[in-house]
């Protein structure tokens, strides 16, 4: 299947709107440290967050859930359990669910515990560049949490985990790549100062989550999540200069975007 | 005692500025989400927070705090050790402490500590209609951490909370209500927005913590935090009318509010 | 050495420069309450956060950090053995890492735990009057997390400690006291505004480590640390007059400080 530039600005539009019309309920599991910036970010978008990470809890909640997002980037021993519980339920009630495996290969706790969820085949696996490659076992990850890989550099890599998941795989970055193992989509949208922000990555895959939540054909509606969040951060960057401003501008645009803006400044192919 | 429009606005001007004069030692265990937000917006209100919350430390604490904010957001296992520490000290010596049931009802490991902590007989509890119901043992709770019921139909569930725990119940909406089992209050301020900010409901009952540990009365005193908190949130709404925007400026005006903005905005009867 | 106004503000500039031009890898073990406000500090200072604080992941990052901040805001069992393996890591290998003594003296868990770690001699020890006080077996802690004493009154506990541990003590306050128990460096800049934001010592603690991650002389590159960032929070209370805002503007301003500015103002005996 062939998708056009306009094909797939249309589905951001409409995906965008499907969000705010039925406010998906996205449980998320993740770090500590960007948790707040994640849930505004939910909250922003018109999704409704549900930060539900511990055992016992998790996985019931699951079933509720329009969409998980399973984020490695603090995982303690509780919160692993909590992971295990919901990818596990999240299978088996066909919840969709979005892998972010921050910092996999430059640390080995979440590396081998990020290997273990693959084989409970996130719909979404959601990264940069040096850990995607890791996560294909491909290189050693990146410099801390951040990628020291090319984007096209992880495109191999991207398919391998793809085709082994049966999932779609976005790799994050300058021009953002996702693929199902077999079409790849590139998104030229974003801003350097995403890169100046925590979270920036995280907040993405939440994104990603309320997305595909409210859309069919995970590739186009992967593509359309990351296409949106991008232009927002283009859109915040004409008022904000500066990486503190920046945030708060970002949460705003991902509030007021609109179709027009989508139009004027989509660069997807 | 009837409460007249005038006294409950008196109240609210002279609780705030109790509390900036005070600034009362406010012990929170509260979830990972939002406790930033919380620990702001007290600073923000006059009062110093301190996030106390694990075992061996949270109910030794609990005696020099002015006052004890429990939320059960994010319940990790050593955290609930913790809450069950400070919630048992705090009746022992008398420090007055705010439970807010984040969750109750939809999630079950919270739903049975939030049960036990109830015979500890919080001093004020606040949460929103579906959590009220649910710690009430009505209804199965909300949508996750929101809401699926009206207000006004926590009426009944909060008297029953408020009579069972001799406390207060303030149940969070577009009207506020506040009950101590006998009178109501409610209070017609607040804004849209302040449900597109994650831990806009979690900094309210740190607020009211702030507030009881400065004032008699505590229904006049819970609803008058309730009133500020609201006041504070129209406020911000003039000057951002955008989520990320909206939760600095919170912030800003729980520090710049004053008497007249009281006195000119207060809806409460 | 006798260190000038003119040498200090030098250095400060020539750091900070290192840091913009080195981005080196700050690994942080620090509390739950401003760890998104201390990572978005570290970017925005131009350095590279990594928030690794769990067992087996962070003793083993430890040898790839640039530095390391460890926090003991809320220090959770698992948070402090992962602390234990990194502060261990970092004496073997030779990595700088910088003691923020969060609560110690009022809280008895960390105030220990903060006695185990002396004896592993952090390269720097940043705190309030009080936590410096409390740690160096003086006086019984703050108020919560806020300091009863004033900083000059620690300076005998800063001599004391810096001495014990060979490495370098800074005192938070007003005037900044920065010591290596030989000379004392005094910085009077900074703001009231950074006492109503929840994290801003914690962040001073990460610009600290991220400093002596790129400069030698210890003693002139913690003070250097503590200039840039005074400065950075004068700039912000230039744009900003209430605590949301003064927050979202710190981070501007640590970003966008030039040479210029700290010539300007510049406070530093």
């Amino acid at each position: 299947m062939t998708r056009t530039h306009f094909d797939l600005l249309n589905r951001a539009q409409g995906t965008l709107g499907a969000v705010r019309a039925g406010s998906p309920l996205v449980q998320c599991l993740t770090n500590s440290v960007t948790t707040n910036f994640v849930a505004n970010t939910l909250l922003a978008v018109g999704a409704a967050p549900a930060m539900v990470d511990i055992p016992e809890e998790a996985g019931a909640f699951t079933t509720a859930a329009s969409a998980v997002l399973i984020n490695l980037g603090t995982p303690t021993a509780e919160q692993r359990a909590a992971m295990l519980e919901a990818a596990v339920a999240a299978g088996k009630v066909g919840t969709p669910w979005v892998l972010d495996p921050v910092g996999v290969g430059a640390l080995p706790v979440r590396t081998s515990f990020a290997k273990r969820l693959l084989t409970l085949k996130p719909n979404v696996i959601r990264g940069n560049a040096s850990e995607i490659r890791a996560l294909a076992g491909q290189g050693s990850g990146g410099q801390g949490v951040d990628s020291v890989d090319a984007t096209e550099d992880a495109l191999e890599a991207a398919f391998v985990l793809a085709q082994s998941t049966g999932g779609v795989v976005a790799v994050s970055g300058p021009i953002d790549l996702v693929t199902d193992g077999d079409s790849v989509i590139r998104i030229a949208n974003g801003h350097p100062l995403l890169t100046r922000v925590t979270g920036a990555g995280c907040a993405l895959g939440a994104v990603v989550a309320a997305f595909i939540a409210s859309g069919d054909d995970p590739l186009a509606t992967t593509a359309a999540a990351c296409a949106v969040y991008a232009i927002a951060g283009e859109l915040a960057a004409e008022v904000s200069a500066q990486p503190g401003s920046f945030a708060v501008s970002l949460l705003d645009a991902l509030s007021s975007i609109n179709d027009q803006d989508i139009t004027n400044l989509g660069r997807v192919a």
